[in-house]
């Protein structure tokens, strides 16, 4: 048993995808949230800066005594597979990103084993997903798609199946995806959740889609309940809510994200920057 | 005269539109540009998020030596100029923003008194273009509108008169400025100018364009002029420019905004991080 809060962070607001799974399978653990918005997005930037960052917010997340860390972001689950400075989990507590939940998942949903992966562009690019579910099974085809424009649409709120813009801009990015005959995609970035309906409604019934962020979720629950460090709270778990930049602008998006009326404490922090 | 370097600095690549037209103006001028690329978009953070980058942006211009700093930004300049913070001019070099030329600019043009100014969400939320204009000519009518899909759509290259996504977008901001029926409109954003083509298809041939980064540039050779500060260099002057993010992705957008064949020096550079 451990009543330490789990630790949860993102580039910005798309790990609340993340939070609002967690909240419906662990309703009594504690959240510590934070989203780095004074630098989001992460998806657009260098692997040295994605890695330099992540290294920040994780450091934050320690000094609030977490029992574990999630990593809710899947450009940073991607970068930090390959970086050797964060092979050592012996300090601190363990953390989990969402490419290998989301990878397994994949792999047990296909049925062509023709799985997809769309993303950001430093997640695309570091070959994440492929490298983990041909160690699962080499017999696998991925494909792998950036789609640049899907985070400042969702972050503006063009999540509509029917906005046409967020329609031209999908039925662009999937195109490969159905040419290539995909039965499972991964929605490889936690912002993306938001654009199910219509990925949904242009790849067809037929294609299973894999939430990132709801994979890493269940392992949370999976990896807790094994290492017998539930909480035995009562009471509903408390969620504390961080951003980098103002509380204003953040505040709205929690809101879109995990609806209104939830009672949170949200706060501005600062970072212990490595510059 | 005065042979050091003109600094220029942007959030990212928006402020070479100014550089391209600095190098038309004034070719014998060697250049400083640093584009904050680690940290880019500005246009979407809490004003005291973009003082504190604006800050650090101009103490590392100054660490090189030079004769004039052109914040090439419309965000940095909307927030400095209600920031008593950036109110002493008499440490180290001046500073100018976009919003005053752009203006001055754009009350010279208009012939119905009815100015529009399309910009980032933190820009329009400053008011910088309205209190600066209205101090020009009170009896002036401006009409402000946020365009936060722009800055994406310009950095992923859909800048093409006839993409469809880019139009919807556009034709949904500039609707209030033809119901307005501003004669005049400012392209408060400097990347803007790469949606010049398009925002002038849709608001006519009897709307004057203003681009805030032309206006900074011709403003630079003003002020030099004036204080008797212009380089008497025969040669063409040096390009240096300087990212905080890797060169990789940034020399992408260098030659996309400056054309290809350009003599530069790229480099990344850390800035001093005040956290």
């Amino acid at each position: 048993m451990n009543n330490s809060a789990i630790g949860v962070f993102d580039s910005g607001v798309g790990g609340l995808t993340c939070v609002k799974e967690l909240r419906r399978l662990l309703p009594n653990e504690n959240i510590v949230y934070l989203g780095d918005t004074a630098r989001v997005p992460y998806g657009t930037r260098s692997k040295e800066t994605i890695a330099r960052y992540t290294k920040e917010d994780m450091e934050f997340l320690r000094s609030h005594d977490v029992k574990m860390i999630l990593v809710a972001c899947g450009t940073a689950s991607s970068v930090i597979m390959s970086d050797p400075e964060f092979r050592d989990h012996s300090t601190g507590p363990a953390y989990s990103g969402v490419v290998l939940p989301a990878a397994h998942a994949a792999c047990a949903a296909t049925r062509n084993n023709k799985i997809g992966v769309i993303a950001t562009g430093a997640t695309i690019k570091s070959g994440s997903y492929g490298k983990v579910i041909r160690s699962i099974n080499h017999n696998m085809r991925v494909v792998g798609k950036a789609c640049p424009m899907f985070v400042p649409l969702v972050e503006n709120g063009y999540t509509d199946k029917d906005c046409p813009p967020t329609r031209y801009f999908a039925e662009e990015y999937l195109e490969c995806m159905k040419q290539e005959g995909v039965d499972t995609l991964i929605l490889g970035c936690t912002h993306y959740p938001h654009l199910a309906e219509l990925i949904s409604d242009i790849m067809g019934s037929g294609v299973t889609l894999i939430s990132s962020s709801a994979e890493l979720a269940k392992l949370a629950l999976k990896d807790l309940t094994f290492a017998d460090e539930l909480s035995d709270r009562q009471e509903p778990g408390s969620l504390e809510l961080y951003c980098t930049d103002s509380t204003e602008l953040f505040s709205e998006n929690v809101e879109r994200f995990l609806g209104s009326g939830i009672n949170a404490k949200i706060e501005k922090c600062s970072l212990k920057i490595k510059s």
